[in-house]
Protein backbone atom coordinates (compact mmCIF):
# COMPACT_ATOMS: atom_id res chain seq x y z
CA UNK A 1 0.00 0.00 0.00
CA UNK A 2 3.08 2.57 0.85
CA UNK A 3 4.27 1.20 -1.85
CA UNK A 4 1.82 2.16 -3.93
CA UNK A 5 1.41 5.49 -2.30
CA UNK A 6 5.13 6.21 -3.28
CA UNK A 7 4.37 5.14 -7.01
CA UNK A 8 1.66 7.63 -7.51
CA UNK A 9 3.86 10.31 -5.77
CA UNK A 10 6.85 10.14 -7.74
CA UNK A 11 3.95 9.33 -11.14
CA UNK A 12 2.36 12.99 -10.37
CA UNK A 13 5.96 14.37 -9.50
CA UNK A 14 7.11 13.72 -12.98
CA UNK A 15 3.60 14.86 -14.42
CA UNK A 16 4.37 17.99 -13.04
CA UNK A 17 8.11 18.10 -14.58
CA UNK A 18 6.39 17.04 -18.20
CA UNK A 19 4.41 19.98 -17.65
CA UNK A 20 6.42 23.20 -16.29
CA UNK A 21 9.68 21.88 -18.78
CA UNK A 22 7.02 22.11 -21.65
CA UNK A 23 5.93 25.78 -20.20
CA UNK A 24 9.40 26.86 -20.32
CA UNK A 25 9.50 25.47 -23.71
CA UNK A 26 8.63 28.73 -24.98
CA UNK A 27 10.22 32.27 -25.34
CA UNK A 28 7.31 34.22 -24.73
CA UNK A 29 6.02 32.25 -21.45
CA UNK A 30 10.19 32.27 -20.40
CA UNK A 31 10.09 35.94 -20.63
CA UNK A 32 5.63 36.29 -18.69
CA UNK A 33 8.24 34.47 -15.54
CA UNK A 34 10.88 36.72 -15.83
CA UNK A 35 8.68 39.78 -15.57
CA UNK A 36 6.89 38.24 -12.85
CA UNK A 37 9.98 36.89 -10.68
CA UNK A 38 10.41 40.61 -10.50
CA UNK A 39 6.66 41.14 -8.65
CA UNK A 40 3.19 39.86 -9.22
CA UNK A 41 1.20 41.94 -12.44
CA UNK A 42 -1.69 42.61 -13.51
CA UNK A 43 -2.42 40.80 -16.90
CA UNK A 44 -2.61 43.52 -18.92
CA UNK A 45 0.43 44.58 -17.10
CA UNK A 46 2.45 41.47 -18.28
CA UNK A 47 0.96 41.76 -21.86
CA UNK A 48 2.04 45.67 -22.04
CA UNK A 49 5.22 44.73 -23.96
CA UNK A 50 4.76 41.75 -26.18
CA UNK A 51 3.86 42.71 -29.92
CA UNK A 52 0.96 40.49 -30.02
CA UNK A 53 -2.68 40.26 -28.79
CA UNK A 54 -4.10 40.30 -25.33
CA UNK A 55 -5.74 36.90 -26.50
CA UNK A 56 -2.36 35.37 -27.62
CA UNK A 57 -0.19 36.16 -24.17
CA UNK A 58 -3.38 35.19 -22.43
CA UNK A 59 -3.20 31.64 -24.06
CA UNK A 60 0.27 31.73 -22.76
CA UNK A 61 -1.06 32.89 -19.37
CA UNK A 62 -3.07 30.06 -19.40
CA UNK A 63 -0.60 27.19 -19.90
CA UNK A 64 1.60 28.65 -17.43
CA UNK A 65 -1.71 28.41 -15.07
CA UNK A 66 -2.15 24.77 -15.77
CA UNK A 67 1.48 23.82 -14.90
CA UNK A 68 1.33 25.37 -11.69
CA UNK A 69 4.24 28.19 -12.23
CA UNK A 70 1.77 30.67 -12.84
CA UNK A 71 -0.89 31.52 -9.91
CA UNK A 72 -3.86 33.81 -10.44
CA UNK A 73 -5.87 35.80 -7.75
CA UNK A 74 -8.28 38.46 -8.00
CA UNK A 75 -8.00 41.84 -6.40
CA UNK A 76 -11.34 44.07 -6.90
CA UNK A 77 -11.39 44.03 -10.88
CA UNK A 78 -7.81 43.38 -11.72
CA UNK A 79 -6.53 39.58 -12.41
CA UNK A 80 -3.05 39.39 -10.61
CA UNK A 81 -0.65 37.29 -12.24
CA UNK A 82 2.42 35.53 -8.88
CA UNK A 83 4.74 33.06 -9.82
CA UNK A 84 4.62 29.66 -7.24
CA UNK A 85 8.29 29.30 -6.48
CA UNK A 86 7.64 25.63 -5.95
CA UNK A 87 6.92 24.57 -9.04
CA UNK A 88 10.06 25.89 -9.81
CA UNK A 89 12.00 24.83 -7.04
CA UNK A 90 10.63 21.71 -8.25
CA UNK A 91 12.96 21.37 -11.89
CA UNK A 92 15.45 23.36 -10.43
CA UNK A 93 16.06 20.52 -7.71
CA UNK A 94 16.10 18.29 -10.64
CA UNK A 95 18.60 19.96 -12.22
CA UNK A 96 20.44 20.16 -9.19
CA UNK A 97 20.65 16.12 -8.98
CA UNK A 98 21.85 16.12 -12.66
CA UNK A 99 24.28 18.46 -12.40
CA UNK A 100 25.39 17.33 -8.67
CA UNK A 101 26.34 13.95 -10.94
CA UNK A 102 27.97 15.57 -13.90
CA UNK A 103 30.40 18.08 -11.59
CA UNK A 104 31.24 14.51 -10.39
CA UNK A 105 32.29 13.37 -13.33
CA UNK A 106 34.23 16.87 -14.59
CA UNK A 107 35.83 16.94 -11.11
CA UNK A 108 37.63 13.53 -11.85
CA UNK A 109 37.96 14.37 -15.87
CA UNK A 110 39.79 17.97 -14.53
CA UNK A 111 42.21 16.15 -12.24
CA UNK A 112 42.59 13.17 -14.93
CA UNK A 113 44.21 15.57 -17.47
CA UNK A 114 45.95 17.78 -14.54
CA UNK A 115 47.68 14.47 -14.12
CA UNK A 116 48.28 14.06 -17.79
CA UNK A 117 49.60 17.86 -17.83
CA UNK A 118 52.11 16.75 -14.95
CA UNK A 119 53.52 13.90 -16.67
CA UNK A 120 53.83 16.00 -19.67
CA UNK A 121 55.78 18.76 -18.09
CA UNK A 122 58.07 16.79 -16.35
CA UNK A 123 57.97 14.77 -19.85
CA UNK A 124 61.13 12.30 -20.73
CA UNK A 125 63.67 15.03 -19.68
CA UNK A 126 61.73 16.67 -16.84
CA UNK A 127 61.50 12.98 -15.40
CA UNK A 128 65.32 12.51 -15.12
CA UNK A 129 65.43 15.39 -12.94
CA UNK A 130 62.17 14.49 -10.95
CA UNK A 131 63.04 10.78 -10.38
CA UNK A 132 64.19 10.98 -6.66
CA UNK B 1 26.42 45.55 -36.48
CA UNK B 2 27.36 44.87 -33.40
CA UNK B 3 23.73 44.96 -31.98
CA UNK B 4 22.78 42.44 -34.29
CA UNK B 5 25.08 40.25 -33.75
CA UNK B 6 24.31 40.26 -29.93
CA UNK B 7 20.78 40.34 -31.08
CA UNK B 8 21.53 37.08 -32.66
CA UNK B 9 22.77 35.47 -30.48
CA UNK B 10 20.48 35.97 -27.74
CA UNK B 11 17.98 34.49 -30.13
CA UNK B 12 20.02 31.03 -30.75
CA UNK B 13 20.30 30.81 -26.95
CA UNK B 14 16.45 31.24 -26.70
CA UNK B 15 15.95 28.71 -29.53
CA UNK B 16 18.41 26.18 -27.50
CA UNK B 17 16.50 26.74 -24.50
CA UNK B 18 13.36 25.90 -26.33
CA UNK B 19 14.67 22.98 -27.43
CA UNK B 20 16.32 21.65 -24.02
CA UNK B 21 13.12 22.17 -22.23
CA UNK B 22 11.00 20.59 -24.74
CA UNK B 23 13.61 17.56 -24.40
CA UNK B 24 13.56 17.49 -20.72
CA UNK B 25 9.52 17.25 -20.82
CA UNK B 26 9.55 13.69 -21.28
CA UNK B 27 9.79 10.99 -18.65
CA UNK B 28 11.57 8.89 -20.54
CA UNK B 29 14.51 11.41 -22.13
CA UNK B 30 14.85 12.82 -18.30
CA UNK B 31 15.49 9.08 -17.13
CA UNK B 32 18.02 8.80 -20.27
CA UNK B 33 19.31 11.61 -18.89
CA UNK B 34 19.88 10.31 -15.37
CA UNK B 35 21.32 7.20 -16.56
CA UNK B 36 23.92 9.39 -18.84
CA UNK B 37 24.43 11.80 -15.81
CA UNK B 38 26.51 8.67 -14.17
CA UNK B 39 28.80 7.81 -17.42
CA UNK B 40 28.58 7.56 -20.60
CA UNK B 41 26.87 4.31 -22.00
CA UNK B 42 26.10 2.22 -25.14
CA UNK B 43 23.07 2.93 -27.15
CA UNK B 44 21.84 -0.89 -26.13
CA UNK B 45 22.54 -0.10 -22.55
CA UNK B 46 20.60 2.91 -22.02
CA UNK B 47 17.60 1.27 -23.76
CA UNK B 48 17.73 -1.47 -21.71
CA UNK B 49 15.94 -0.74 -18.43
CA UNK B 50 12.90 0.48 -20.57
CA UNK B 51 9.63 -1.13 -21.24
CA UNK B 52 9.42 -0.55 -25.04
CA UNK B 53 11.03 -0.60 -28.23
CA UNK B 54 14.71 0.05 -29.33
CA UNK B 55 13.10 2.03 -31.62
CA UNK B 56 11.20 3.65 -29.41
CA UNK B 57 13.79 4.78 -27.26
CA UNK B 58 16.06 5.41 -30.13
CA UNK B 59 13.11 8.16 -30.90
CA UNK B 60 13.75 9.60 -27.62
CA UNK B 61 17.63 9.74 -27.98
CA UNK B 62 17.20 11.45 -31.53
CA UNK B 63 15.33 14.38 -29.57
CA UNK B 64 17.78 14.59 -27.26
CA UNK B 65 20.45 14.57 -29.74
CA UNK B 66 18.86 17.30 -31.62
CA UNK B 67 18.49 19.68 -28.29
CA UNK B 68 22.11 19.19 -27.94
CA UNK B 69 22.17 17.87 -24.27
CA UNK B 70 22.70 14.35 -25.53
CA UNK B 71 26.11 13.35 -28.05
CA UNK B 72 26.91 10.20 -29.99
CA UNK B 73 30.41 9.18 -30.88
CA UNK B 74 31.28 6.03 -32.10
CA UNK B 75 33.36 3.05 -30.70
CA UNK B 76 34.44 0.49 -33.08
CA UNK B 77 31.05 -0.87 -33.85
CA UNK B 78 29.35 0.96 -30.38
CA UNK B 79 27.90 4.11 -30.66
CA UNK B 80 28.53 5.70 -27.28
CA UNK B 81 26.09 8.42 -25.98
CA UNK B 82 26.84 10.85 -22.86
CA UNK B 83 25.86 14.05 -21.81
CA UNK B 84 26.65 17.41 -23.16
CA UNK B 85 27.18 19.40 -19.72
CA UNK B 86 27.21 22.92 -21.75
CA UNK B 87 23.59 22.39 -22.85
CA UNK B 88 22.34 21.91 -19.29
CA UNK B 89 24.90 24.71 -17.72
CA UNK B 90 22.16 27.09 -20.33
CA UNK B 91 19.28 25.98 -18.63
CA UNK B 92 20.37 25.64 -15.19
CA UNK B 93 21.97 29.64 -15.65
CA UNK B 94 18.43 30.77 -16.80
CA UNK B 95 16.62 28.84 -13.37
CA UNK B 96 19.10 29.96 -11.43
CA UNK B 97 18.62 33.37 -12.43
CA UNK B 98 14.63 33.37 -11.29
CA UNK B 99 15.37 31.63 -8.06
CA UNK B 100 17.88 34.43 -7.22
CA UNK B 101 14.82 36.95 -8.12
CA UNK B 102 12.16 35.20 -6.41
CA UNK B 103 14.84 34.65 -2.90
CA UNK B 104 15.14 37.88 -3.05
CA UNK B 105 11.45 38.38 -2.51
CA UNK B 106 10.86 35.70 -0.36
CA UNK B 107 12.95 36.90 2.24
CA UNK B 108 11.62 40.24 1.79
CA UNK B 109 8.44 38.36 2.42
CA UNK B 110 9.74 36.61 5.36
CA UNK B 111 11.53 39.70 6.94
CA UNK B 112 7.54 41.26 6.56
CA UNK B 113 6.23 38.27 9.02
CA UNK B 114 8.88 38.59 11.44
CA UNK B 115 8.42 42.15 11.91
CA UNK B 116 4.12 41.25 11.62
CA UNK B 117 4.98 38.38 14.23
CA UNK B 118 7.16 40.54 16.31
CA UNK B 119 4.18 43.33 16.48
CA UNK B 120 1.29 40.73 17.09
CA UNK B 121 3.98 39.12 20.02
CA UNK B 122 3.76 42.50 21.34
CA UNK B 123 0.31 43.08 21.11
CA UNK B 124 -1.39 45.98 23.04
CA UNK B 125 -0.44 44.70 26.18
CA UNK B 126 2.89 43.41 24.95
CA UNK B 127 3.66 46.97 23.99
CA UNK B 128 3.42 48.61 27.22
CA UNK B 129 6.31 46.87 28.42
CA UNK B 130 8.13 46.85 24.89
CA UNK B 131 7.72 50.93 24.67
CA UNK B 132 11.22 52.29 25.82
Amino acid sequence: MIENKARKETASRSARLDSVFAALADPTRRAIIERLSRGEARVTEVAGPFHMSLNAVSKHIRVLEASGVVERHRKGRDHILSINTRSLDEVDGWIERMRRYWEERLDAMEHLLRELNKDRKLGPKGRKHGSR
